[in-house]
């Protein structure tokens, strides 16, 4: 009864890519976000690098790693990508990471924004690990997403320190 | 004075791949966590695949991630694995992925630890993203590291419900 | 006289990417098959297996591997892949493999098809050699194409067991 | 009972990569063959080359696949390799293709002779299927491994043409 | 006032992938040139191999990286391509090779055809480094391109041997 | 005669990966340079970049894809790094890229030291090629080796501007 919905499932309960053949091409985007803790230590090293390389060098990772999703998560289809957007802040005490991708294609872009951010927190975790083991990525999650069949979906405000 | 310490930077500010030229070989270990929240309707999904397939197919989304490392990440070592095993587990409504990396290298494995289970994280959401786009990837976090000059470290133990 | 038709080579004989510039872009499908015959004592250790994982590693292996073809065929076109199926049935203690990959493109999807099914049997191979190293990959063929200026084929039924 | 000797298992069944933590390095060398039958039409289109250049593209494939196997084979370790060598002749109607692989370290190099030649034999597909897509890939199989605690095996030699 | 021109900038000087989501799907070609100078002995070299083969192994190899390109070079656009040509001529000297990159996409193939000569030429180099270790690359530019917005663009001739 | 010193080739004249089965695991580095020439235009737009990005992607770049050698040259042998550096600085209208790579293993890192080089060039193109597409990679060469059989390498100093 709910199995037909997972998508990925056939009837026999083993794992398919899902069929897009008789899909539309249509404009579609998604944005998702990653939350990186940082200690106050690691953030003044960051602060004292006159240029901000660590967020730019996560930023590039998180864009090259939009790109690779199909190869990283097995069901996913390729899709040509139009726009990957990867941004880096530090917002009280945490980098904030967030991303926008767009196709043209018969499926979404969720798992290429969800991708980008990924990557782009493990690079903020390696570029300061040397300071500190204990950072935690904190939030992995879809801000938005448009175009397709399912329609749009936008991730309910919820203040990200009461998470 | 804080800069040096992270050992990715150059004097100028620009950033580097570490040097381990000098390092000696040694075996060295890391495990690492990412918990990923679904909602009762996806675990009930879940349950009512006879394979419980979806953890399977995560867990060797990890476990390939882990040897892409290197090319993700963009100032990581390319190193041998001798081991990568990853973990699925469904705990208090949250699937807990872990991972273990081990190596004969001159630098350590956090970071294939660390992709491992982010990139299983992702193949969840991937894989319950047609019953629930809301799914949030919580936490990734190194539990614990062995070997090389920076010696052990273990996550201190918090109870990850009340984080 | 012969030559031209071998549409990888150029008039002095040297390897070329076939030019589909002027191609429409179509529907286009192709299925593969791939058999591994495995021993009696390989078949009761999968057999043995509650979760028959052997099989859905392959599987996805062959999922994984069509989205890999034109990186190991030399002169394949990269093409966006709607539909990747990979099946995988004991059949007279045989494993056998069968693919069904779909595109809208100017060029066909075999090679993505017998990839898929070449990769699964490796792995098939890989699963199993720690029992019996002479495992045989027996047969890796097209079964079915349709779509594209050559026309549908289909193989010519022919029992496997004769070949 | 039998389980256990299938080292990509764990005790519940779930896969694994087989752990070669505490194992030796040494010297290993695997070699494979793949066959793959050619219409008489094909093998003329093939001679009348001036450079047989089909069988150098699927050589040249085969070395570069080899490189790719931990990619491809989802459990497969990675391995530094110290030789790759694809031979390609024609004999009796056939492509022969024959892999030797050697590495220095803790596990064998089968996968890689194998992929090497499963790619290499793709490729010949690739380049001749323009003339007859009815080619079939007939046989991949290990030949001989040297190294490692299993170790060697060769492969029974039995007349490729009774098969 | 310059800085909007460099597409890949956003305002606050940090990079970021060129946003084509709103161009339409052209036709567009590319053609690129490098040029390595060998000295006699190694001319002679080449010249001996009945077969020329380290030139078709330069030729393939730039057919395969044109097709990496997007995961090379950080902020370009992963596209379908319709065609990749790669010629190899010995000229005065050097080995010219030439590419040709066509696509029917949103965005250039400019670099993609930058990107086959580059690395048919490090293959020159790698084929022939045993011989000579002061090899150079002498040349790596656009030759042409049509297609996109910004229109045609063809180098203005200048005697290679003047520059 | 000459052939044999040709290392790539088998004495039919095919090519092959060198075998480096029997050779000793020392320390090796090589270090290699391109040379970029930008017009004033393309000069000032990137001197208006309060970042100096384009050349940190650049490196980042370059990094990245001495991690892909073994990928792109065929018969390279994939080794492991210990140190990746590329440096980028303007020099009288020219972006002079220069890399060095280490390693402890069985072969040379040359291939590795120019690809980081070559592909760096490529970044800087793309980066400023909505400026100006006449840009010119002028030069790619190894400046120095050491380690191996073959003893050090150096390149003979020659002004770069004479040539």
């Amino acid at each position: 009864m709910k199995r037909p919905t997972l998508s990925h499932y056939r009837p026999d309960g083993s794992v398919q890519m899902v069929d897009v053949s008789g899909k539309a091409v249509t404009s579609r985007s998604a944005s998702a976000r990653a939350r990186v803790k940082l200690s106050a230590a690691v953030l003044r090293g960051l602060g004292a690098n006159p240029k901000g390389d660590a967020l730019e060098v996560a930023r590039l990772a998180g864009i090259m790693a939009a790109k690779k999703t199909a190869e990283l998560i097995p069901l996913c289809h390729p899709l040509p990508l139009r726009r990957i957007e990867v941004e880096a802040r530090i917002v009280r005490g945490e980098v904030r990471l967030t991303s926008t991708v767009e196709t043209e294609a018969v499926t979404g872009v969720e798992m290429e924004a969800l991708t980008a951010v990924a990557v782009a927190a493990l690079t903020v975790y390696d570029m300061c690990k040397a300071l500190d083991k204990s950072i935690e990525i904190r939030e992995i999650v879809l801000l938005e997403k448009t175009g397709g069949k399912s329609g749009p979906f936008r991730r309910t405000a919820r203040p990200a320190t009461a998470r």
